[in-house]
């Protein structure tokens, strides 16, 4: 009888991220792992889900890892959904999504490829992280996790998570850590700066660029944590209700 | 001078589609308005946006109206950024996002372009109603909207909404309606049935397809007012921190 928790693995970087490997051998040391992740880069995509396109999914092997993976041309969201549905022949106990290049906290969580995979798994009853690292680069260093991966993540499998919440975990882009700091989601956003150009063709056309704006200060928020060298771990929710506004709403009599 | 409020439209089924169109012709009674939407549909594309391609936004035609309209080559979120910081000489007052053709009540919210754009309005600062009507049919009959729309438009207008609030209206696919309801997000799901192929080269591939379940029966809820012939208003926050769960977390003693 297998007693090791069925552990799904996926993220939004693409099967071979460097950050994926990590995450995939911290797993390895706490249960059974099976992998189902993009075949390619998929940031940014949000919570999108592929309804208008084909999707495909083929086993690979990539490392000597005791692991099954999957590949697919799918999103994050995709990939937990073909997990489910149509890889695994039991429910996961768990699903990991990440290490993300890059950060996850504040706004950015509502952009996010990685977090939108830990919260399908919610929305399907699965407990469910996201992990990501400060640091875009790939080649970042993600050795220094590792401990603190293992160690949430079987606190996670020893305590469960309640239904409707999956958990963002942020690392500021250091080796050593203060400390682990449960949050709140910061108010920031980011102020666009497209660059503007023309194409050989002289039609104009645009890239994305931003500055990263916070305009709270808490001591309570994931941005404060991380300023100030903690992890930041912060509960997340797939209810949107703001239901602090509904009373209110309920007297403009409409 | 201009005292006509500046009312940003988009959606997420494409600048020619006839709820938005239907949606176009309302904001033009009551502001002046400007258009900004995908050049096609971008529907289940969640919280995407356009950080590795080009974006591309021209002013285009569609009807005799009074509104300036642009399509873009980028998804809904990407089309406000355009909006705000490339094509709008003011802080437009409103960003109305639909009128949707298909449901965005209970957990369709995180999958949804037409809502991801009124949140992108939101975490802007920019007041924001995504619309939608439980009708995918490309010639479903929006008429019926119109003065509902006129008026929580209206409403929004006069009384403002709180920073990090927007809202999702959602429309029962009716003639006559019974009324507004304010009502909070029920928790429900879909549950995948991947429709499994194989190609002409005998590739397996995979199509999307789900059941909706609904588990909350609650009769403050979005699913139950629109199943009793309500219009749903669930006010949508992006604050997804579960603050409920924080205190808990910290007797974890990570």
């Amino acid at each position: 009888m297998n007693t090791k928790p069925l552990i799904l693995v996926t993220n939004d970087d693409g099967i071979t991220a460097p950050g994926m490997r990590t995450l995939i051998s911290v797993m390895n040391e706490i249960g059974e792992v099976v992998v189902v992740a993009p075949d390619g880069p998929q940031s940014g995509m949000g919570h999108a889900v592929t309804i208008d396109d084909t999707l495909y999914c083929n086993e690979i092997k990539i490392d000597d890892g005791p692991q099954r993976e999957y590949k697919s041309s799918g999103t994050p969201a995709d990939c937990v959904k073909l997990a489910v549905s149509e890889i695994l022949d039991r429910r996961p106990d768990l699903c990991v999504s990440g290490i993300n290049h890059g950060s996850n906290s504040s706004i950015n969580v509502i952009y996010s490829g990685t977090m939108s995979a830990a919260v399908e798994a919610g929305v399907e009853g699965i407990p469910a992280i996201g992990f990501s690292l400060l640091d875009y680069s790939w080649n970042a260093n993600f050795k220094p996790l590792k401990p603190f991966i293992k160690q949430i993540t079987e606190s996670v499998l020893k305590n469960g998570l309640p239904d409707g919440v999956v958990l963002n975990v942020n690392f500021p882009n250091k080796t050593k850590f203060k400390g682990i700091k449960i949050c709140r989601q910061a108010r920031a956003n980011w102020v666009e700066e497209f660059d503007k150009r023309k194409n050989p063709q002289g039609r104009v056309y645009y890239w994305l660029t931003g500055k990263f704006v916070n305009k709270d200060g808490g001591e309570d928020t994931d941005e404060w944590a991380l300023a100030n060298n903690y992890i930041s771990v912060v509960p997340v929710q797939f209810d949107l209700t703001a239901h602090h506004f509904i009373q209110k709403l309920n007297n403009w009599d409409l």
